[in-house]
């Protein structure tokens, strides 16, 4: 079956990569139980600490998924019925770390914030000293593009003994994440976001207290079980066969972004998702910022009463050959997002303007 | 890092690719939750429950992970702990299925089977009458190149009322399979093998009663709950970001599989294993087939006593440009294996059979 895959992709997921990434999906696939597929295996995973900024004896792993494989992987292999866990609610990603507890019998309890508001002091305060031993965040709300402030949350848990697992899964290489400074113990990536490689990679980053964690708890999963990947993955290998070809265009990846070097290309994004911020203003475009705590990596948009977002969506899609990014739920037909991840420029940034506009004209938004 | 993609590949997996898979892999990866990719999802599940002669009302279900996954989320998603399974233990995928029945708390009981011998009436007797309800086996065990006689199996689990979940990852397209006329209830795929496309996904079809089990059963893992993505599959659709690019891929190999024909497909691989075979026999060659039941996807081959076979695995690799594919634990010294899944020809034997002829020669095999 023919399916487009040239529209300008302004979504959250997959998103648009360089051609050198392309250019690796073009090889064959080799065999991987080889000393040079361990050699780029351990180079990934020391320049992914670098770009954490993790501190010594931090470990990767690499797993074969999506984004929420990882998460899941990282809650059944971290904690267990003794923990406490706070949870940040704030959308579709923190009630998936909800349901998460909640399926493994994990005690929790959640902090619900209102839809698009950032995370504020008091919002923690009625959770101090009531023996919480472990905290679980979305560092970028995807479903509503809200960033939390992670120095309040490292804050509390360091005043809190708490144990810190972090989704930083659509923010990762698009807002400044310092994993060591920050005390957080794991970090969830996944490889079709700022990565701009293919979806079906989830790439885990464990502390030294993450891995004692790992080692003490039973896993009820083979393929989630980190203590093997840990295990295999001192030599470069991994239990079960990986994305082979995914694991070879993150390592270009991440080649390309040690020789940019890291501030240049949060820069890049910041710059990008500002461009694009501006200039639907200047284009005097009837779209509300739906939030007032905004990562670089997406603009969550409402449509004005009485226009559908969806529909937005469809237009752009089948009109104009440009993919924003929908929502589901309620805020299917009230909000759009637009990303400012993978390899967009800001003659993207006017080309999806211009249609906007064109819409906007023909009274659809 | 530089890496090698190019050498003649006979592992059992990641195979070579044809051209037209390769392709897709350079371009890029497109928004998914869109009626298009949900169009390509259905096309791919009629075109893949076709070549399973599945019966009616069997569903697949493509779950982003390696061979392992599927199977894992197979045992969790159709098995508990009130069933009684039988699991044929002959190598390394025999004792993973064992493996995962322990770990998941499944009563189990396990035939273990001497090496490289198929399974024979024999070794079923004593599980007659006894109250198994499930049975759980590798159609090729992988590690050891033996295929099974699913004749033999399919009638003792219709006798006795089991519930058949196979493993069919590196012999689906190669050797003959009749989902529906014999019977099985769940086949396990996995995409790096005879579909020729890269690994990170494996699909898997569940009939009828299968089915009922996933919508009865508790499976205690997000990532793995059956349940919803037979729901989104409904509409094409799964519940997290699948390995979209991959899907695209194995529509394209699964539309060139049906024009082919089955018949033909299966046909190729078979020549291509016999001559294979037969070659190294006209050679000469110091090799022993290690098995009396043989899949046409891989030929397990013995080195004689003082040679090492996983230095062939070396000199092939570092002189030749050949992978074959090395065996782990025990055999590693003693057993390789030569695939005949993927974009291989009689060609690419020969150049095998040669430098198999120049390591005699060097006193090496």
């Amino acid at each position: 079956m023919n399916i487009a895959v040239d529209k300008r992709n302004f979504t959250v997921g997959p998103v648009q990569m360089p051609y050198a990434v392309r250019e690796i999906g073009l090889q064959q696939v080799p065999y991987f139980r080889t000393g040079e597929f361990s050699g780029l295996m351990l180079e990934n995973e020391r320049l992914l600490l670098e770009m954490l900024y993790a501190s010594a004896g931090t470990r990767v792993v690499s797993l074969t998924g999506s984004g929420t494989a990882g998460m899941e992987a990282a809650v059944m292999n971290t904690l267990n019925n003794h923990d406490k866990v706070l949870v940040v609610n704030g959308g579709g990603f923190g009630e998936r770390f909800v349901d998460l507890c909640r399926l493994h019998s994990i005690p929790y309890e959640e902090i619900r914030l209102p839809f698009g508001r950032g995370l504020v002091e008091k919002d923690l305060a009625p959770y101090e000293g009531k023996g919480f031993t472990a905290f679980l965040v979305n560092y970028h709300e995807t479903s509503t593009g809200v960033l939390y402030d992670m120095r309040l949350i490292c804050d509390f848990c360091e005043r809190n003994g708490c144990f810190l697992v972090v989704d930083a899964i659509s923010s990762f290489l698009a807002d400044p994440f310092y994993m060591g400074e920050w005390g957080v113990n794991v970090v969830v990536t996944g490889s079709q976001k700022a990565y701009a490689i293919p979806p079906g990679l989830s790439l885990v980053a464990l502390d030294g207290i993450a891995q004692e964690r790992v080692m003490r708890n039973t896993c009820r999963s083979m393929y989630f079980d980190f203590k093997a990947y840990l295990k295999d993955g001192e030599r470069g290998q991994t239990p079960f066969t990986p994305a082979v070809g995914t694991l070879i265009q993150l390592n270009k990846r991440l080649l390309d972004i040690a020789e940019a070097g890291m501030e240049s290309v949060l820069r890049r994004t910041a710059m990008l998702a500002g461009h694009f911020r501006k200039a639907i203003e200047a284009a005097g475009l009837p779209l509300t910022i739906a939030s007032d705590s905004l990562s670089n990596a997406v603009t969550p948009l409402f449509v004005r009463e009485g226009k559908d977002a969806y529909e937005v969506f469809k237009c752009l899609e089948r009109e104009h050959g440009i993919w924003v990014c929908p929502n589901g739920g309620e805020l299917k037909h009230k909000l759009f997002r637009v990303g400012h991840l993978g390899d967009l420029t800001e003659d993207d940034n006017n080309a999806l303007v211009d249609a906007l506009g064109q819409l906007y004209q023909a009274g659809k938004l």
